[in-house]
């Protein structure tokens, strides 16, 4: 399949780097490709990074946008609805969108509080500036290293959720967690808003975080 | 040990009722008692559930925090501040509030929105409104009954948080979790602003409960 990857942080790199690694032709987007390669202030840097992965170029937003079939947002989730527009309408209409986003917002310092919540969400708000595109949120509730090796964690034995308005671009997302990632415990929460709760999640996550000294941790529902 | 819980609802009734069973002296608050004994609109009604106890009375918010040497916010979230001003600062001065309620607004019909969240949180407005009160924030991410039972979940392996701003307090209060209800994994988190966290978890809660089709739910931390 041909996947488009937007963001170039932790997630982004993690998870286009996994994907590639699968077969699939993968296309990173990024605001500015040559900032992007000349960029030193990662350890590893980009340019570095890419030369380590298969499957996997980098060009803009818009055209890896334009590229994919699927396209994941693995932007900051501040910087989420810019980098989809600059990715445009005309190239997201009918794909499916993964959300993965958190709007997380460091600017006050720690804790980070989330740039939107309550009434809506990130995911709503993608949802409704992109209506004709078909936004499934999930993997925003662990780090980059437990959304693409679940097993790395109790052995799988932890859940993941999804939350989006269509069903059938759910049950593709959910393959993909299954058959790429190995996610074996996936609950569809129901619509679009229950994203809402999926990032409000992340407060307690980062404290979670704190208090476990790792990020390496999830959640399983225990009944 | 004599204690007060503040509130008449589901988990006021539990936590009243599961603490005079392990033979302390409870008084339970209200902000009127000929009201509250009056009252039909639940099944069974606070008059008829009193009888079922032991141990336990009714009496206005302030003569039940004026008893109590430990005090359980077991009011509605929207209604705690409220009521504690009723119980009164001077009678909760130097005490344990050990607060359960959570913020949630169903003014605004389903899914409710939280009152209070993100930059603050209900608990670090109770410890600012009563600061010679020492509040934890605990037991609110479980339904009533797994917050006195937690065994009947997954055999107890699942998690309880804890955030507030008094290490004495906090101890004394992870003493009641295990001692008194059978919590075997507390966690502190840390300070009072932890508590953010806790409770803008309810989103997610409750969309799980829905999920689930049962409140007798916990998460536990895996690694």
């Amino acid at each position: 399949m041909n996947v488009a990857v937007l963001g170039t942080g932790s997630v982004g790199r993690t998870v286009a780097g996994t994907i590639g690694s699968l077969g699939h032709e993968v296309r990173i987007g990024t605001r500015d490709v040559e900032a992007l390669m000349a960029r030193t202030d990662d350890a590893p840097t980009f340019a570095e990074w890419i030369t380590t992965v298969t499957s996997v170029q980098a060009m803009t937003f818009k055209d890896a946008a334009t590229f994919g079939e699927i396209v994941f947002n693995a932007t900051s989730g501040t910087a989420s609805l810019e980098a989809l527009r600059a990715a445009g309408a005309a190239n997201l209409a009918g794909k499916v969108i993964v959300d993965i986003a958190n709007p997380l917002d460091f600017s006050k310092g720690f804790p980070p509080t989330l740039s939107v919540c309550n009434e809506t969400s990130l995911a709503e708000q993608i949802q409704a500036a992109f209506p004709d595109a078909r936004v499934v949120k999930t993997l925003n509730t662990v780090n980059a290293s437990v959304m693409v090796d679940p097993v790395s964690v109790g052995g799988g034995e932890h859940d993941m959720f999804m939350a989006g308005d269509d069903d059938d671009a759910k049950r593709t997302v959910e393959s993909i967690l299954r058959d790429w990632f190995g996610w074996t415990r996936v609950t569809d929460l129901g619509d679009i808003t229950n994203a809402r709760g999926m990032e409000m999640y992340l407060p307690l996550w980062v404290r979670l975080y704190g208090a476990a000294g790792t990020g390496a941790f999830n959640i399983a529902i225990v009944r």
